[in-house]
C-alpha cells in the first residue's frame, strides 16, 4: 500500500512532511522514483505528465491537489474504474472569496492604475466607481462560488449568480441554465468566472457574452484559462464591451513573456495564485480519502464523471 | 444670509447645485467673488487660503468639507467664537472601511508587486501572507476608525485599536492613551493611522514607533501626511522595521513629482482618495448645519476646540 505524489515540477517536500505528520506509517512515494508500481493505491496529482497514471495496476483513486479536475478527467491513460476526487479546504474557499472581493474593490478604486502611475510620479485623482453602481455576477455557484458570493453580499455589493441547477443564496439573485444566462448577464457589471472546465464551459467567455453585460462591464477570471477566448478580451477592450479585466488563469501557464496581455494597462494579471491549498489542511483530507479508497468507501469531494466536474 | 464656499482650487459646481436642490432659496456664494461680506453667516472650506475667514464679520460657523479640521483650527484669522464643524457621511465611513480592507488584502496578496511585474512580463508566484498571520491595528477609533475596525473583523482579521479614551468594540482588542501605546504596537503587524492631526499626533509615525511593531510590519496611512516622518519610512524599509507602506496622505499634496516615495517598490501611493464626500450627501448635512448655525443651535459633528479635533 502506497500513496504516490505526481507532478511535472512541484516540490512535494512540505506535503510529504505534512502527510507523515498525520500518519508516520504512511508509505509516500514521489514520482518518478517509484519503488514498487504494484503497491500504489492512491495518487495525488497537480500538473501531472500524460500517460503515467496507467502504469499502476492497483490504483484505486486519484486526487487533484486543487479544486479543478479537468486534467484528470481528460487523462486517457487513467482507467475508468479509478475514482477521482478533488481537494477543497476551508482555507481555499476563504482565499478565493478574499481574492475576488479584492479584485472588485481594486477595480472600483483604480488601484492598478495608481500602481502604474508610480513609475512616472503622476498624482491624479481618478473617479472611483461607487459600490452601489456595481453588480457582481458569479458564474458557477459551487464550492468556490457560494462563499465568494456571500462575502461580496456581506461587504455591501449587489450580487447575482448563475449555475446549472437553480440555487437559493441569501442576498443573491440567482439564475440557472442556458435559459437563464442572458438575464443573468444583463443584470451584471462585474463578471466573475468560477465555473469548472468542461466541454460546455470551454471558451464560454467570448465577445458575444461580453456584449450582453451591463456597461461599464468588467471581467474577473479565476476559473480556468481555457474558458476565455483571449483575443476576444483584447477586441472587447477596443469596442468597450469590456472596460477592463482581472485575470488569474490563462490558456498557457506560465503566461509567455511575449503575450499581448502583459502590456495592456486595462488588464490585471496575477500568476494563478487566487487560492492555494495549504499543505497541512491538504494532508488531513488526503489521508482520510486514502483510507476511504482502501476500504472502498465514497470519497470526500468525489467527482461525478458523468457531469464532468 | 448667505453660505460661502471657499477653496483654493476645488470646483464647486456640483456642490452648489446639490445645495440649491435641497433648498432653492439658499444664497450660495463662491469665494473669491463675494457680493456682500456682511451677509456671509456660514462658510464651507476645503484647502482654503489663509487670512480669508477673518473678512466676514457675521460669520457664525465654518464647516470642513471633509472629516479633518486641522486647517480650520490652525487658521489665525478665524475668530474664536465661530463654531467649527466637520462633514461625516455614511458613505465616507463606508469608503474608508473598504479602502483600508483593500489595502490590507492587497498587501497580503502582493498586488502592487504583480502590477509592477506586468511591465516586464514576469510570471512568478509569490508567497501570499495568510490572513491569520496579520493583526491589523487601528490608531484612532473615531468616526472612521470604528467602522474600519468592524469591517476588518467581519472579514476575519484579528484587529487591535488605540484611542485617547478606552473603547469597547466587539472583536477588537482595544488600548488607550500613552500608557497603552506600546502594548498596542507590539500586538500589531499592519498599522492603520486614522488619527486626527493635532499637536499630539503630529509626527507620531516615526522610526521609534515602527520599531515597536510586530514583524513583519506594514504601515497604512490614511490620516494626515503631517503625522508621518517621511524620511523614517525610507530608513525603516532599509532596516526592515517596516516591510512596506501604503500611503494616501502626504506632507505635501500633490506629492511632488521628484519625491523619493514614488519609485520605491515597497511604497504604494494613492492621491488622497481613500474617502471622498459625495456632493448630495454633503448638501444634506450642510443645509442642516446652516440652519442650526442661524438659530444658534449646536452643530452636527461640531468640533471641540479644547481637544483639538
Ligand atoms: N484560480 C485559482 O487559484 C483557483 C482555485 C480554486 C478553484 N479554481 C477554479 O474555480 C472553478 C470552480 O471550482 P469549484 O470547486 O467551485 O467547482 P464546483 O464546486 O464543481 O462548482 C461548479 C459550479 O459551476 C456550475 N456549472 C458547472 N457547469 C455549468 C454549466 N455548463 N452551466 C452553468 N453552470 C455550470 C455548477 O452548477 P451546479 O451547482 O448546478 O452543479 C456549480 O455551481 C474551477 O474551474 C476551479 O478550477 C481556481
Ligand atoms: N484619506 C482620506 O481620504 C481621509 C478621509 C476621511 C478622514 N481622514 C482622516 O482620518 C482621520 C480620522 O478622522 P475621524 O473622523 O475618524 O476622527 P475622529 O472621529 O475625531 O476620531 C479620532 C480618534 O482618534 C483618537 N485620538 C485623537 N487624539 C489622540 C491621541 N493623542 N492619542 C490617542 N488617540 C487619539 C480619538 O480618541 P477618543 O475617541 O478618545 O477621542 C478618536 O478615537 C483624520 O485625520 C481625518 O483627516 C482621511
Amino acid at each position: 500500500m502506497s500513496l504516490l505524489l505526481v507532478s511535472k515540477k512541484r516540490d512535494f517536500t512540505s506535503l510529504k512532511n505534512a502527510l507523515l505528520e498525520k500518519d508516520p506509517n504512511l508509505d509516500v512515494e514521489i514520482w518518478p522514483r517509484v519503488e514498487n508500481k504494484e503497491r500504489v493505491n492512491f495518487a495525488v496529482c497537480w500538473n501531472h505528465p500524460e500517460n503515467v497514471l496507467g502504469n499502476y495496476p492497483n490504483l484505486r483513486a486519484v486526487s487533484s491537489l486543487g479544486a479543478g479536475v479537468n486534467h484528470l478527467l481528460n487523462d486517457e491513460s487513467l482507467n475508468k474504474d479509478v475514482s477521482i476526487c478533488r481537494l477543497i479546504t476551508d482555507s481555499l474557499k476563504d482565499q478565493m472569496a478574499d481574492y475576488v472581493l479584492n479584485a472588485v474593490t481594486s477595480y472600483r478604486l483604480n488601484i492598478p492604475t495608481y500602481v502604474d502611475r508610480k513609475r512616472v510620479g503622476k498624482w491624479e485623482q481618478l473617479r472611483s466607481i461607487p459600490k452601489k453602481k456595481v453588480t457582481v455576477g458569479i458564474m458557477g455557484l459551487g464550492e468556490m462560488g457560494i462563499p465568494t458570493a456571500q462575502t461580496l453580499v456581506k461587504n455591501g455589493y449587489q450580487v447575482t449568480g448563475w449555475s446549472r441547477s437553480k440555487k437559493e443564496i441569501e442576498g443573491v439573485t440567482t439564475y440557472a441554465g442556458e435559459d437563464g444566462l442572458s438575464d443573468f448577464l444583463s443584470a451584471t457589471n462585474a463578471l466573475v468566472c468560477l465555473l469548472p472546465l468542461t466541454t460546455e464551459t470551454e471558451e464560454i467567455l467570448d465577445l458575444e457574452l461580453f456584449k450582453q453585460l451591463k456597461k461599464p462591464a468588467y471581467l474577473i477570471n479565476v476559473g480556468r484559462g481555457q474558458q476565455l477566448v483571449e483575443e476576444d478580451v483584447i477586441y472587447a477592450l477596443e469596442t468597450e464591451d469590456l472596460s477592463g479585466a482581472w485575470l488569474d488563469v490563462f490558456q498557457d501557464e506560465p503566461l509567455p513573456n511575449n503575450h499581448i496581455f502583459w502590456n495592456r494597462s486595462k488588464i490585471m494579471i496575477t500568476p494563478h495564485i487566487a487560492a492555494v491549498t495549504p499543505a497541512s489542511q491538504a494532508a488531513d483530507i488526503l489521508v482520510e480519502n486514502y483510507k476511504r479508497a482502501l476500504s472502498g468507501m465514497e470519497l470526500i469531494y468525489e467527482v461525478d464523471r458523468e457531469k464532468g466536474y
